[in-house]
């Protein structure tokens, strides 16, 4: 084996050469070092951020903060350079004069307002107690307004651009937390020289150069056809606003995987790697989980399933698929066309389900057996019949992001009876994200882009049952990543391309990506019995996320009404 | 107070006299010993009927009984009068010399086989082994292939007396269960001289008559306007059920609170009481509530509410009301029109929720507060607001009995989030039920037959959020019965009738009932919020049972499919 993967690495590499991927996320940066021959993972460690997300009070002042913000303090990135770097070589005994790159890849959108250095404006003495200082995490939904004043604009005069985001763009993105700063804090915009993506940002504190990453580039700021809205456009949304892309946001682009500079002194001084090293263009967590996992050819979609569900897939032409979060030029890899969409609730619907609504001898039945809950649940649930339990759920507990981009949506369990069990519940949670993956997986079809695989990475990959599920409703075999750190891995991946390690990506991704092929295959039984429950699921999934019942947003409109009335709680 | 109440008795009672009231239930009998002048109840005491619900196995042989079988022993209620009767006396320390009357009420439509003279057939030695000998109770369900033959065949011939039940019998009623019998046994049907109501029989053991109840003839029966189905009609459900009224159901009618004997005695043997005493015509437990709770009155609609609820009403007019469950001249109080209609499932659904979907936390916080933890979640609910929430339920959990009679629906929650709590859900189902109740109400008012008060009788009364809720959602005041054993209060007001102690039913309600008028009075505020929440349940109300939605009547038939290719497990 060593002798074939020898062959794959370019001059540059030695047997000996590793690339070190970072992975930033939500609570806490991860760095790995990884052989670029195989792929093999060397060392790992992490480093939680200190502040965490910030959703509460700002740090210091201790200004409280109104619902729907999330921040966080770019300080805690650097930390993850300054301490789970050398550990991670430390933890896998790695000389770092092995090291011949470095990447990174960050959660998306996740917005940091900066001087024309890089410095972060909350590190400014005159700004560290203005909130909108900080960075604007990605789950910062305070921008919804200026989110539905972009959509409605474009709606009206026909942007050519909405399409290319299943029409709809989201109050995550770049243009609406821009506009909130300009709207909410004039004084912040003024000084924010520059509108960042951490996932830039990062690059930036490690070669000195401020690279915009095509991904990004196109998947949050819009940008398409090598164009972003134009000056008329931001003109009609606030006069103000009209010079944002020319002054703030508009900057040379890079190709992921492509090397945006060499290791910086102070780059190497805080990581501990050798100045001058390939540092890539900055990337995003799901997207490098692709050729973390070989599945970067077009048909192979991939679903990283966590909390939330992400899914990313190449293909060689364009296709507007409806209630897609976004198709990108180079947005996976330089060359094909990156879709994304996403199911905003998974994990989190069952660990809501489990902490709110198991009872006590369930709890006790499990640490008895010394297993957790989940996995007494997901035992119990195993030897039903499809459709014994005689229920349909809709897993919108957290909006629908795919294929009906709407957040006001809500969650919903139909079939109850007197006999229902946790286990049922939790079963038919299980089958309606299933349902909701091959909702996405139907329309993407229909839009001529045809999946063939499913490739599964993230935390539930772990659960049979629900792997089983997956393939039975999607009636696809499912593969599975083969790491346990799918994108730290597919940020070494770049880094091994940037260094020149591997000719382009895909060789990259074959040499030194890890895929279980078709570790559940469909059988054709459940599958059929999936078809027509599968059909209740749309039924439902048209009838309240479509159809004329509202019932969904008015509920939501009516429990906001009641908690201003009765100011004791917050809205959720 | 005692002058006043004396005026009321007639001639033939003391200040001393007193009445047995001896109510029937599902799994035991209450006696309770009355005084005739002002209705105090001395003494009470309950036999467990030994056999309880037969609905595995049949005694002695053991052998098992199909699903939705649900039998009863007749010995076991003959235990009641054997036990409880003496024990109330003793209980009250009441000389039996001073009771004038008894009288019973029992659950409907619990039907018993006999032969010519009452014997039950199940205590024919040749007929022990067989399971169509015994008593079928009111919830045996194993009859729905002959109700539906029942229904479709007096629709498609136009039978008149079908609106008197709303439009649709049931399988628990006396037809129904009869035409069973002839089809699955036909050796029984052929032995059974008579087919009687429990509620009949058991007046037939006290006073040696047997005397048919105008309230079951009429509810149970299908007796309207002095007649049952025809030959014609009997003749084309199945030739050999064309004497089944001539000979088995067809009986003298005793109009409720008439005398029907005077007790045998083999009455006084068993009971202890005096020969010759009034023995009432036999009831039925929710009908003989309404004048214990003073709810005589056209517009008192009284709602007994536990396990499920039963909704009695009288009016001077016949209306026919969609989805009632019958109407029937002299079923409550003879002259006036009795309405009756039900909801399957009240405290039961929220018994399946405290067992089934309430975590540890919170039955650890009951527990070490000493309280339920029912009374828990009614506390963390309290202090919400209308709507705060976000749900909306369906409470058909057991099915929908009024106004959609259909026992194939199921439940729904709407509106679930991440941030939904136990004690939310819990507020949701108290109001899916009251919106339930309304409903019910809002077609009573169609039918030109207004409700001006709400008498809540039963468990459920003594949850005052519930209470509240039922106010605000149904915008009437809330009375509450003043006796914690309303049937058997309710009986003894009958007896003392049958007795001569009162001119009439009216009259003896108003000196023996017991009511709390108005303990809850409707919110504006809240009637005005619960008003838009209503308008939500009467949408889900008629997408899921009315209009083209089938998708829980499919849920149910996958249900059945699934189970019947995994047969481990029983459908529900």
């Amino acid at each position: 084996m060593t002798t074939n993967v020898l062959r794959g690495i370019s001059m540059r590499a030695t047997p000996k050469s590793c690339v070190v991927g970072v992975d930033f996320g939500t609570l806490s940066g991860r760095a790995v070092v990884v052989r670029v021959a195989d792929g093999a993972e060397l060392g790992s460690a992490t480093y939680d951020y200190p502040h965490g997300v910030v959703d509460r009070a700002l740090p210091g002042s201790g200004a409280p903060l109104p619902p729907d913000w999330a921040l966080q303090v770019p300080d805690d990135y650097r930390g993850v350079l300054r301490f789970a770097v050398p550990a991670a070589l430390a933890d896998g005994g790695v000389d770092p004069g092995d090291v011949i790159g470095i990447a990174t890849d960050f959660t998306a959108c996740t917005m940091i307002p900066t001087t024309a250095d890089g410095t972060p404006l909350n590190e400014l003495p005159e700004f560290t107690g203005n909130r909108h200082a900080y960075v604007k995490l990605w789950k910062h939904h305070a921008a919804q307004p200026q989110a539905d004043r972009i959509n409605a604009l474009a709606r009206e005069r026909g942007e050519p651009w909405l399409r290319r985001y299943g029409g709809l763009v989201s109050s995550e993105w770049e243009f609406a937390k821009g506009l909130q700063i300009l709207e909410e804090a004039p004084d912040v915009y003024a000084a924010m020289d520059r509108w960042v993506e951490a996932a830039d940002w990062i690059v930036w504190q490690l070669c000195g150069n401020y690279v915009r990453n095509a991904c990004t580039a196109g998947y949050k700021a819009l940008r398409q056809d090598g164009a972003y809205p134009s000056r008329d456009f931001l003109t009609a949304l606030n006069p103000a606003f009209a010079g944002f892309v020319a002054d703030k946001v508009d900057q040379p682009i890079g190709q992921l995987a492509d090397r945006a500079g060499g290791l910086s002194a102070r780059g190497a001084e805080l990581t501990g790697l050798p100045e001058g090293i390939a540092v890539a263009v900055g990337n995003v967590d799901a997207h490098v989980t692709a050729p973390a996992a070989r599945a970067t050819r077009p048909g192979q979609m991939v679903a990283i399933m966590g909390t939330s569900t992400c899914h990313v897939m190449n293909a060689g032409t364009l296709g507007e698929v409806p209630g897609m979060c976004g198709v990108v030029d180079g947005g996976i890899t330089p060359g094909l066309w990156g879709y994304e969409a996403g199911q905003s609730g998974v994990g989190d619907i069952f660990d809501w389900f489990v902490t709110t609504s198991v009872p006590g001898d369930y709890q006790r039945e499990a640490r008895r057996r010394g297993i957790g809950v989940h996995e007494l649940l997901t035992e119990l649930a195993t030897g039903q019949a499809v459709g014994e339990h005689g229920l349909v759920a809709l897993d919108w507990h957290s909006g629908n992001r795919s294929v009906l981009v709407d957040h006001e949506l809500s969650g919903l369990v139909v079939g109850l009876t007197l006999a229902t069990r946790p286990e049922d519940v939790y079963r038919a949670l299980i089958e309606a994200t299933a349902f909701g993956t091959r909702r996405i997986i139907d329309s993407f079809a229909s839009a001529g882009l045809p999946v063939t695989e499913l490739v599964v990475a993230g935390g539930l990959l772990r659960n049979p049952l629900l792997m089983r599920i997956y393939a039975d409703v999607t009636n696809l075999p499912l593969s599975t990543i083969g790491s346990e750190q799918g994108p730290a891995l597919g940020a070494a991946i770049h880094a091994a391309v940037a260094a020149g390690a591997h000719a382009d990506i895909h060789a990259a991704s074959e040499a030194m990506g890890r895929k279980n092929d078709a570790v559940h295959v469909p059988v054709p039984a459940n599958v059929a019995a999936y078809d027509e429950l599968y059909r209740e699921y749309c039924h439902l999934h048209d009838h309240f996320g479509r159809d004329a019942s509202d019932v969904m947003h008015r509920l939501k409109a009516i429990r906001r009404a009641a908690v201003d009335r009765h100011p004791g709680r917050e809205v959720a």
